[in-house]
């Protein structure tokens, strides 16, 4: 139980309201009860139905309710008390008996490594990073500070990694991209895959992702990418700071990605194609070529998102459209009929 | 080998036929030899083509063959002689001296644990689990009776799964939801994921497929669910008894996904989305808003398949049709240069 | 450091150059310094913005340049100078003290087999195959010669892989392909998938990508097919020698594929379709049916490249043609109401 006072002082807001009341929890604003504290962006909402013992809201809010906490953005406050309420457990303390961990590996302060991992030759892990179970470190590996790396990751040789990075279970960072060149006789040759990953600050890696290592270079994403689960990420890609690219996404070799890109679900990006800041791209579009301009854009291959949807209105109607074409055949042929009488 | 009176009995059948005929194996009807035993939904296969030493056939079959078994399900059947014939064999018996098992960890009877695998703290594994090899679980998970987790498998904390559930090699259960607010700048923040994944009875789930942890409340898939691999179930979706979805299907946060659906693979689920019981959905799709109607939906985004079938036949034949426009606006202009005269 | 003689000699070329330039390393045409060897397959590059201290050039080159290298098929050797100036390095020499191994398996000379992995009862694995951490094989599994299975990777019981594969970090092989029927209240019944998965010679298997194995029979993979990363093969599949496949591709069951066959990202193939030799299938394409003809196929369902690229330059402009058509009408009103004065 947290007092609203030392709530608003956690999410550096002004309250009006109770200061001493005592809060348990925190809730979706349908679900809150009156021991609950939650938020809302909007100021449209029916207060009769919330129940919730407090509320958080935005500094220029109209909202009235009995206990109410200003602040410049509610749903960033509202994340910093789900890990007040709800705080982070470390996996293991230390590092385990049964980890291996390379003698020339060096290891930060305040690193826990679980059970079953291996950490290879001269790999660098920064201070208070939490490496859990069965994670597989090779060699000249380099994660910076405070990152969390889930079970069953597989880091590459050679990857860099920054601070803060969370990485989900499962994710492989550094495989080989999939580089072939095919012989005079059809017969696939393998180019080697030599080169690097390279992933910035405050990035978060989605379980079951993939993100290839180059063929010489480097694949980079620069700081605050954020990848859902089960993307994958070809060689050679070059990802713009603050980007978000949601799950079964596919980036093929060599794409550049620019800043605040935000991707739905199923998008594809054909090799070499180019996409500059801020485009939104809606779920399942294909990319191709150079997107040169901000906005939202969609379909198979893309097209602004407007013109997109009045191309699938009509086409969800075609069947009618062709009619109206027979229609109008069927009216000319009267009329040449008639002319030729 | 087992007599044909054995088989009947195991699979609850009538026999019409020598019962003593011995039977090696199972087979499919193109396949099977006069040592093995088929089945056949359908009258209209052509008996003269098999070779098989017995059928087992649909209560009411009119097919004619020397032996044959009479059942409500020959498919079923045919699963159970499956396992009957290629017996499970379990991974290892026991907990194996090189498995890790927290000591608050309660572990049913007759549970075997592979080695290098992982039982945090407070877990609870239900009777006659199979736990495989390097599968880590995470703290204060429950695990039902008769459980089959294959080697590699990850569950974070709290997870809490039903009786008789599969999960093929790599999948990941738990990980965090992919959420995130955008501060002013445009900076992303994550929004803690400290909900949970509910999972019911009989379910069963593909390899290196995803489901993720809802930020309060649950991720609810209840029983009989079949979930392909490298499926994505995001946070907080709830799915009805008896749903089926094939690999490569995203299913956004949110969602809501009634009892018995069809989905096929490399369908895309919008967030918030609905859709009711027993619809059937065509590979590939893309769905969002709420989908009331049983039935078959196809396209991107979704309209009925009928419907979508006769759009896409008038969409690959596009070009003519424009010619046929061309057509018309040429004999419209003849007849206004002709009235100018 | 390197003479060009030496690299003359390992690529199998014809030098036109010094012979004794001294060359640390490979690199992209436009990044290689005087002191690094590039390559080009075109003869139009402007030399003059070359640095590279030696070009890699195909036999019958007109380019004029200081050091050049004639060889049959450039790209190829440069994969060999990538493998000599980055040479491979083993994960590990030996099998480690740290793995499982069962008594029954078979291991060949010069396997290495990493810490925290499993080899079940009575696997045969090949002379030089590098088994990394954390890899499960289930019993049964051969594993032929040179073989490089990288960490977590899983195999399950039976599976038969060829000599040169390269399996990369996660892939899962051999998990239950998704069989279900369904009885007459709509329960799904589980399909014991007692078949196996069979890999050729040659073969690289991505990140994160399943083959499952199928009912009875076989999953089949022939020799020099490359799976990209989270592909998704389903039970008792056939795939033919050369095939390449990228990324979050999915092909449902008993799907045949000929030789040669070129897939781009995302594509689906419905169960039951077959394609022939050397088709080239554009990213996102959906295929059912039967492709009986060479060439490059694209749209979901898919059509010939060049008809899908006509129908789309229209579906993109639909609306333009919506409003000729409005015109025609409009007009065809015009003389009905002239004609009815």
């Amino acid at each position: 139980m947290i007092s609203l006072k030392e709530i608003t002082q956690t999410i550096d807001g002004k309250l009006k309201g109770d200061p001493d009341l005592r809060i348990t929890s925190v809730n979706s604003i349908d679900k809150a009860n009156k021991d609950e504290i939650s938020f809302s962006v909007e100021d449209t909402i029916d207060t009769e139905k919330v129940k919730a013992g407090a509320l958080i809201v935005s500094k220029d809010s109209k909202i009235r309710y009995p206990n109410l906490i200003y602040v410049a953005h509610p749903y960033a406050a509202f994340a910093r008390l789900l890990e007040l309420f709800f705080p982070h457990r470390r996996f293991n303390e230390t590092i385990d008996p049964n980890a291996y961990v390379a003698d020339s590996a060096v290891i930060g302060k305040n690193v826990s490594i679980g059970i079953f991992s291996y950490i290879g030759d001269r790999c660098v892990i920064g201070d208070a990073c939490e490496i859990h179970a069965g994670v597989k470190i090779y060699h000249d590996v380099k994660i910076g500070k405070n990152c969390l790396v889930y079970s069953n990751v597989v880091i590459r040789e050679g990857v860099e990694i920054g601070d803060n990075v969370i990485i989900q279970p499962g994710a492989v960072i550094g495989a080989d991209g999939f580089g072939f060149t095919r012989l005079a006789d059809g017969t696939p040759v393998k180019i080697p895959q030599k080169g690097n990953v390279v992933i910035g600050n405050n990035c978060e890696i989605g379980a079951n992702t993939c993100i290839d290592r180059s063929t010489i270079e480097e694949t980079r994403l620069n700081d605050y990418i954020k990848l859902d689960n089960l993307v994958q990420i070809g060689h050679n890609v070059r990802i713009g700071k603050g980007t978000a690219i949601a799950a079964l996404s596919g980036i093929s070799g060599s794409v550049e990605i620019g800043e605040n890109v935000i991707m739905g679900g199923q998008v594809g990006v054909a090799d070499h194609a180019k996409i500059t800041d801020e485009v939104m791209v809606a779920a399942k579009t294909g990319i191709h070529g150079h997107v040169k301009k901000k906005g939202i854009i969609a379909g198979i291959p893309y097209q602004d998102l407007s013109s997109w949807k009045k191309s699938y209105a009509i086409f969800k109607n075609l069947e009618k459209y062709i009619e109206r074409i027979k229609q109008l055949e069927k009216k000319i042929k009267k009329y040449e009929m008639e002319e030729d009488k």
